[in-house]
């Protein structure tokens, strides 16, 4: 059989992990896919770099676009990145030829996906993009394929290891979030400029994309709710931990009779749950099937090699004529959900509050959380170090709406007594 | 797109789910299949029983191998059981005739899967498997299909969810072995004879499917060894959690450049691994790859919903016409692979041995430990409770081989004072 000829669009290091990994396996790789996987041409900024890879006897486009037009390509892995520019247009041109995309772009997958999946089933090509999401961690195939019997109820992970990193450090270790961040950056687990993965961006297009093969609704970014992990303190990992419970950043979706529940924010998770005790730059996805039940799958979400080893799947997959479509269902058929009102959301809450120790305060406290009808379970106070210095006050709610949660931190953080801004944490249940 | 037809061959608990989850969410299924799963004939032995499925409007064939001859189905699910008689001959006669089989038989598939394998192959016909190995763990497609371009190193698991829930209440609520069995039955998740499970031949012929897929060796499930959980008492788990472990029947199977090894036993896995959180029936596999590092997956290994929610699962694929080769590779590459000798496979040991403590029996002990070069990290006996009585002993050795382990537990059974034959545990390295 004619040997499945590739082209490399960023050799950067995922695109310089798939060429490694391509020509180190290439045995078993030819034998799985029952063809030779070729890696024909590549195209990068800097020829003049030394690369992990041999080059020679690979074509050198200087720019990315001309791969979608060379015949001899049958496949293009787009691992420059960014949700506009060289890489969208790339998959356009790409697929608009017929030709099959493998992407690690969550970013463009979760603000082009739809119009991308759409190209790719009007022009016979195919989408694959299962390193866009947990990188080794095969939770697209899984979704799509081997869950395909199941209605999908609810999705929830852990998406993004920078920050299952500085949590881990924050935790474990006492770090402060600066710190922590700061030991990332140096371990290269955080870019310099960290914004997408500690505010929640990152996770939150993975889990558009998760959202869309559970539920079949279009790929919507700005309808999960959203917030980072600055604001953490070691104080609250310490209060966290007494109660029973870790605090990691988590991605979730879940889908019920009143709507669909969409957000990515720090929780309190059981230590109970699986996804508790998966620490450092690991990741993990929960997956709840009306037939197969919870299924979790933890594994390494970033990194050249793991993220390699999902293209180069997808790479198998489609050398064999066995890639599905890029929803698992035609894109035309995807629907819009309604999303569930912050009154439908309800949870138990985590709430700490950098307060004036004076006469007064607690009631004042107290007042706020009775008439947004918050019932307390918890509230501790600590002891005041110094006259004048704010104290912490930590107070754990029984079940309420995210509404009457969200109106309470608007009054706490009006009074004068309150110094930061007020932190609130949902408390995700026991199973 | 016209139908594709499945028939049943079983109508037991596994085969009922099936039937029920194609009924019940037939609109996600075709959505996903690209065309109606149609369940055109069943077969099983009582007619007049009372089936949790509409059976109206489908044909009842008394005899199984009459389904393989119907020119209206596909694919037929084959959830009889069983190595021989009519599973074997029904999977043999309808890949010959180029059929479709999706089946959950461990034992059928440990025993003679090359040939099947090879049957369909020849015939054109597809052989799926994904509810062999544990349940609704999507497992076999993640071995064969995401993980292709690596190679794997190594892949060990909870295989049976029997034995993870009879140890579970063992170790959490100081069961006996007997008293937790009862439970299990009691609990239907074991059999009335627990033969298979607990003595481990169910985890085994998992593990020989798991070992093909990964290193690409014929499945041959006498070259695992294999122990069971019947020795093992409360005071096991105590000392074992003293030491920082967790006690679990693992399956594993690790390819080095001496060879390789397989089996099946009762080990200490630290409590810091991903396996031994994993408790009740609930079973989950650890995947090593080259490139994809670590990777777990941790679910339902049985119960009739997941078992069809991975046969479902693997008939959307088939009607997709999108299921691969049945072991990822041709049937005739698989090989053989020299496996590796009790002198080579090294491990640190727990010993327990029930001694009579009299002057002289640890001098007894040391002796066989130095003439075996068991070098001991702790020794530890219980205080005598009443005269006569035998009390435990526990060694935790350095590492050392398996032979010369088996060699000294042979001598130490030969002692007068050991009252009962030794207990020897492998003690899993920390990650």
């Amino acid at each position: 059989m004619k040997p499945f000829c590739v082209a490399l669009a960023g050799l950067g290091t995922v695109g310089g992990g798939v060429g490694q990994l391509l020509q180190t396996n290439a045995n078993v790789i030819a034998a799985r896919a029952g063809r030779e996987l070729k890696l024909v041409a590549v195209s990068a900024r800097d020829r003049s770099k030394a690369r992990a890879m041999d080059l020679d006897s690979i074509a050198w486009e200087p720019s990315a676009l001309a791969l979608a037009e060379r015949p001899d390509v049958d496949a293009i892995v787009e691992v420059i990145g960014g949700a506009e520019g060289i890489a969208r247009a790339l998959c356009e041109k790409a697929l608009a030829n017929g030709k099959t995309i493998v992407t690690a772009n969550k970013a463009l997958l979760a603000t082009h996906g739809e119009r991308l999946a759409q190209l790719a089933e009007d022009n016979g090509a195919t989408l694959c993009f299962e390193a866009a999401v947990c990188g080794g961690i095969p939770i697209i195939k899984t979704m799509r394929e081997a869950l395909a019997g199941n209605r999908i109820t609810r999705v929830q992970g852990l998406l993004n290891g920078t920050c299952n990193f500085i949590l881990t450090r924050m935790s474990r270790d006492g770090m402060g979030f600066d710190e922590a961040l700061d030991l990332a950056q140096k371990r290269g687990f955080a870019e310099a400029d960290p914004t997408a993965d500690v505010d929640g961006l990152d996770a939150r297009h993975k889990l558009a994309l998760l959202s869309t093969l559970a539920f079949g609704v279009r790929p919507i970014v700005d309808s999960i709710s959203l917030e980072g992990i600055r604001r953490l303190t070691p104080l609250d990992f310490e209060l966290a931990d007494n109660l029973g419970f870790s605090i990691k950043l988590l991605g979730f979706a879940q889908r019920t009779a009143q709507g669909l529940e969409q957000r990515v924010s720090p929780c309190l998770v059981p230590l109970s749950s699986p996804l508790a005790s998966v620490d450092d730059e690991v990741n993990a996805v929960e997956i709840d099937g009306d037939a197969v039940g919870p299924l979790t799958l933890i594994g390494r979400g970033a990194g050249a090699a793991a993220t390699a080893s999902a293209i180069v799947g997808d790479l198998i997959d489609c050398a064999r004529g066995m890639a599905g479509l890029p929803w698992g269902v035609p894109t035309k058929d995807l629907s819009e959900m309604k999303a569930l009102s912050a009154e439908e959301q309800k949870s138990r809450w985590y709430i700490r509050l950098d307060v004036q120790d004076r006469a007064g305060v607690l009631a004042e406290l107290a007042d706020i959380l009775r008439d947004e009808d918050l019932s307390v379970e918890t509230l501790w106070q600590q002891a005041r170090s110094a006259a004048q210095e704010p104290v912490p006050v930590m107070i754990v709610t029984h079940e309420a709406s995210a509404a009457a949660l969200a109106r309470a931190v608007v009054r706490f953080a009006a009074l004068g007594a309150v110094r930061t801004p007020p932190l609130a944490l949902r408390i995700e249940p026991e199973l």
